[in-house]
């Protein structure tokens, strides 16, 4: 089955800015919350929501074997439960149904009055209900830079790092969407003067320029994921900002890793863009020496060329951008990330979230957060409004955008903006 | 508003052995499954299960605010979010119903007949719908036995820990309830003597005798809850066994942590006693020095004498005890793990899950893993079998109980027993 839904020559009955990020090549999955506080699940073309539990409705998905009102829900766990072959199916009837050719929805005011909303009408929720989050840490980059700050800068890799794609559990709870301010941390430290620890605000706030990819039901309690079918069970991928607090993290993290210094938020962007729409824009992953075990090896190019950018703005100000980076740099690739995750029979089930890691690239203006960017705030950056950051201050809004571009096309993910404000007085 | 469920005097009409684990004065929640395929939510008096839920429909809790079929659920997420004082009303409520001189469900053989069951005919459930799993590591015994075989003997505790109640997320998707077989995780490992890693089961399947706590939900996000109000949000605990695979654990977990080692399975006991029932064996905890951060002080007891035992029953021979601990000697309480998990702004949910991390007491038996019974393999454990173990094998079932006893009462937890199967072939 072919997805037609890419065709790059087809065009929109809708009106759509030819830079948007949401062309009719796109057509990625969300959750929206309507004025009349109906919650159903949508999607996007140029600045529109489009109910799809209307088009279901109204029989717009007729042919296709669905759960009755699959997409009235205030998730998209169901559907995905569908599993790939429905995906598909769903989103090139969608491209159809919009192609400036087709009249049935086109010329049906009705149908078009209670289907269409502009954006600036509706909420984004949260797109998944997600039980279990993960958070890799894959990007040889960021794991080199934050080793020789942290650790060794003789020895920044450390030894398991070439082997295994390491990855840690965060928190569910606690994950945003886009839109939804962050309250500043506090917690416990140890100042590097200091011979007990202090308690107070994190002075050290900062972003993690991540991407996440938002899984299926693979598999039972036991079983793996095969490296060579991981990719047929994740649904789409979201930008991610998963907070974190520097100076939290420094005392807290030996030995079982990064716990309040990162659950305090991870905030992520309301549309999931579907791998099927992400597929022309497959890329060669970086040579891996040495070779991982067989049950990491895979054929073929399994990298995404995503263009990925972090901007901060200061209140009432306009924003820097801060970092251009590219998820292409990632050592390891997301079927990696996967089939690790469950070669110990890790059950994964519908809307499990795992984040890539901070994403740095091999330039100094391409590192994934402010800890790189500034080296451990040695090195503060300029705003336009002639302040500078060597970590987030309260007021700050953290924008992170991603697109891919080729010569026809270009596909986005809109963004994730967060700011963040200062901490709730402790009780 | 007294907890009347304590009571110690009194007598259930249903025959109850002297020293059940369940006796009137326990009254733990559970969700079972019954022979026609009905689930709900249930309470346990000595061998049978009682169905909340028909006791709901038939009226036994009128003058009770409780959301409607709040029982007629497979998860106790609901009812726990009614908050303490609905706990205490329905536990007060349950009492007198089965109280020995209480005529109304003792007389009334239609109703009985609906609403107990033998605990042979039902089928225990997890309890709870746990979106987040924290696992703390609060025994300092435990830490310290960890320390000196993984680390440096003579630092063996970490200069964060007397501070910080250390704390990892683990994950909610492999949760099972006892009697649920797991298998071996295969997985990579760095054997001593090689250069690089390798692929295949892990050798050295450990428990971790622990047991959790499930909150309420508490706060919204950036928000804290007090030290002491914290016990106000913990609805009850089970028993834990935080299933590990030693020699996974140590190839993986530098820098952020265990993952695949631990993610495999966690076995938890079905019925969750409440904190009102475990009111009567609150007990004094271990002297912190030096003293903790304003955040983690409390007044009072806030330790738990809760006697606990691990036992191992190769295939079809008798079970062997290799363990006995006690709850009192964790250095941390579970007020302090709470405070500690939402100073930063952290939101708990209902059903949320924390481990207190492995149970070690003062001597050489009370240690709570296999790790450091043998100390790393070294003194392998007779069985009563004549083989001996060094850590767990296929077919193995482990078994951890655990109970309190005071002058007049003994409330227990149950047990959580879980078999040990061979891996699954990998795909």
């Amino acid at each position: 089955m072919g997805i037609t839904a890419n065709n790059p020559d087809r065009k929109s009955w809708l009106e759509i800015a030819p830079e948007s990020d949401f062309p009719i090549q796109n057509i990625p999955f969300g959750v929206f919350l309507t004025k009349e506080n109906i919650v159903t699940v949508g999607t996007r073309l140029g600045d529109f929501a489009i109910d799809l539990g209307a088009l279901q409705q109204l029989g717009y998905f007729e042919g296709i074997e669905l759960t009755d009102d699959v997409f009235l829900q205030d998730t998209l766990n169901d559907f995905i439960s569908d599993g790939k072959k429905t995906w598909r199916l769903v989103r090139n009837r969608i491209a159809d149904i919009f192609d400036a050719e087709n009249p049935a929805l086109r010329d049906n005011k009705k149908h078009r009055d209670v289907v269409i909303f502009k954006m600036e009408d509706v909420e984004m929720q949260l797109p998944v209900f997600i039980g279990d989050y993960t958070d890799f840490y894959s990007s040889k980059e960021h794991a080199t830079n934050v080793g020789k700050m942290f650790r060794d800068p003789e020895n920044a890799l450390l030894p398991n790092w070439l082997h295994i794609p390491v990855g840690y559990h965060g928190r569910s709870s606690t994950i945003v969407p886009s839109g939804i301010p962050v309250h500043r941390p506090m917690g416990q430290t140890m100042p590097a003067d200091a011979t007990t620890p202090v308690f107070g605000p994190s002075r050290l706030v900062d972003f993690e320029l991540e991407t996440a990819f938002i899984t299926t039901d693979a598999n039972i309690m036991g079983e793996n994921i095969p490296v060579n079918e991981a990719e047929d069970h994740i649904f789409g991928m979201v930008l991610l900002n998963d907070w974190s607090a520097r100076d939290i993290q420094k005392w807290e993290y030996v030995p079982l890793g990064p716990f309040l210094a990162k659950n305090f938020a991870s905030s992520i962007s309301p549309w999931i863009v579907t791998m099927d729409a992400l597929e022309p824009f497959r890329c060669e992953q970086p040579k891996q020496e040495p070779a991982p075990l067989p049950y990491l090896q895979q054929e073929g190019n399994h990298a995404f060329d995503i263009n990925l950018q972090v901007a901060i703005a200061p209140e009432n100000t306009e924003e820097t951008v801060v970092c251009n980076s590219n998820l292409k740099y990632m050592y390891w690739t997301m079927s990696q990330q996967l089939a690790h995750h469950t070669i110990n029979g890790c059950r994964i089930n519908s809307g499990d979230m795992m984040g890539s890691g901070t994403i740095s690239g091999p330039t100094e203006d391409s590192f994934g957060s402010m800890l790189e960017l500034t080296w451990g705030g040695k090195n503060p950056i300029p705003m336009k409004d002639g302040t500078e950051r060597k970590f987030i201050n309260d007021g700050d809004t953290v924008i992170i955008r991603g697109y891919c571009k080729n010569d026809t096309i270009r596909i986005g993910f809109g963004e994730v903006s967060t700011k963040l404000l200062p901490p709730i007085t402790t009780k």
